[in-house]
């Protein structure tokens, strides 16, 4: 009889329905396929050369002696063209038209990364911002418009439901326990082990308790720490290694899944600061959304995280620049 | 700039950001695409004559003299084979493949919802369930797995995160204003008239001031009352004219898109019951759901709600049974 989990974050409930599923294998592809290597694409406006056709750049790692709005930028970020907000950027991730930052090098994603924390630190210095969010959305059925590799932030002046009442739940925890919720529920996991994918010096990537859909995955800071704008510079080198490696694993054993990831945060001037810490989400988007899900707010997972994470912990395949980090 | 907007029934926000749309028009295509007429599909176990492909039947409206479990059938209900919890039902809609609830004639659809309501009520006098979802997922990229026209039923013995805002926003409303919210919503639209479709003597079709995404869609009893189980006979048919109504202008004005739509419903033993109000939610499925919107509990919507109760109101074409209704 399928199973009812409740997220301990955010209270919402999940059911884990593996009568109507799908072992974890059945949603591999026998083989795994990479995009196909594309430089440059004309019309493409978040190619090199193709700089004009964006907004001018907020903010670029380049080479030396190389101007604003014009070739020699490594990652870019430019504000939404149709923005959804006042504060709405797209971070180029890479010049090049098809590569995807599963397949990035370490020190290629490291600045990708670093460009997420200034633009982070730079929404969250507007005093008029309540909520930033920096996500990515790969494939075309999950909100992405354009294939070439990009995140976006966007900064809101109001706090969600959801966010308040992840909020609230951090708190009532911290002040009945007089501990962070999340480093309990990652201690729990590390020591159960069943869930764990791998892990590094700095973080753990495991399938959560209450996964909405299969082979969702958190990557979690090991060190307590409320804000993603606070990430240290070995924090930074170690998420540049293992998120590159999860994305890759889904690449490799998923066949290309589209996905989404997301990052939340809580801000520096946010009250009991030390009941929150700040985590990853990566929600691949390998079954639909239906009525239910919209319409109860309960999400139904066809593949038991258990069985999703022993899947994921086997060796990826295909070739990829080898990034450090041990498998569990 | 892009609006930010609050739905009072549940507090959650919504950015309408008309700057990356596409008006009414462009989801428009030139002809209205009703699905083929299919009688009857050997391997599909919702129709008529594969009877004992399915669990045997809960419910069903069928002519004299056949019995359960054979053809005769008009509405037929079954446990859902894998059952996501241990009261999930599919209702049949027609012992026809490929028609739909937006081509049922009035005497078909109402049949259906007074299905939903038998169900409803079975579903309730079970103690042990706190949440009954009705739904309808119509088209593959909305959690559909089968074509033949079906809704389901899915009730749990817990609350949603979700429910639980809901039933907390009415109970408070109630509380400081000693009004229904939903009765105080439904009259400000009555009386603004920019986003109503239309309305007939028990309902209003609106598009509410925070829609989640474009052509939302909510059909709104006028008469105050907590459980869609309580609704009367003239209410039944009355809904079984408009709900086919506003589905046959998707249908013919946005050319069939995907769509979900979900019965929102109070308990009869809910507390402060005075303080809710059930009503029905389409979600037409025209824009992807991305990162920002999973991830920050925040949805985009590109079409303003004002013009799309505009572009609803105009007259549908194509062809379908007479259906009775006041158009604004």
């Amino acid at each position: 009889m399928p199973e009812l989990r409740k997220n301990p974050l955010t209270d919402e409930w999940v059911i884990i329905a593996t009568e109507r599923a799908k072992r974890p294998e059945d949603f591999q592809k026998k083989t795994a396929k990479l995009p196909e290597e594309q430089e440059r694409v004309d019309t493409c406006p978040f190619c090199v050369g193709n700089e004009k056709m964006t907004p001018p750049e907020t903010f670029a790692f380049r080479e030396k002696e190389t101007s604003a709005n014009s070739p020699g930028w490594r990652v870019r970020i430019v504000p939404n063209k149709f923005p959804a907000q006042e504060i709405h950027e797209v971070i180029i991730e890479t010049p090049s038209h098809s590569k995807s930052i599963a397949n990035l090098l370490p020190q290629e994603a490291e600045e990708v990364i670093l460009a997420y924390q200034q633009r982070y630190l730079a929404a969250e210095a507007n005093s008029k911002i309540k909520q930033i969010t920096i996500f990515r959305n790969h494939g075309l059925t999950t909100g992405a418009s354009k294939l070439h590799p990009h995140s976006q932030l966007i900064a809101v002046p109001v706090l969600s439901q959801k966010f308040r009442n992840q909020e609230k739940n951090a708190t009532d925890y911290w002040q009945k326990q007089g501990k962070c919720l999340y480093c309990v529920l990652a201690k729990e996991e590390i020591e159960k082990k069943e869930r764990i994918i791998l892990s590094t010096p700095y973080f753990t990537a495991f399938t959560p308790y209450a996964s909405q859909s299969p082979f969702e995955v958190w990557i979690f800071p090991t060190r307590h720490q409320h804000s993603f704008g606070n990430i240290s510079a070995e924090e930074t080198k170690d998420l540049a290694k293992i998120l590159p490696q999860i994305l890759f694993k889904f690449y490799s054993k998923l066949d290309n899944p589209d996905y989404n990831y997301i990052i939340h945060s809580y801000f520096e001037n946010t009250a009991d600061k030390q009941a929150k810490h700040w985590f990853l989400q990566i929600l691949p988007r390998l079954t639909p959304i239906g009525g239910y899900e919209l319409g109860s707010g309960i999400f139904i997972n066809i593949v038991k995280p258990e069985a999703a994470a022993e899947f994921l912990r086997l060796q990826a395949t295909g070739c990829k620049p080898q990034v450090a980090g041990k498998e569990e």
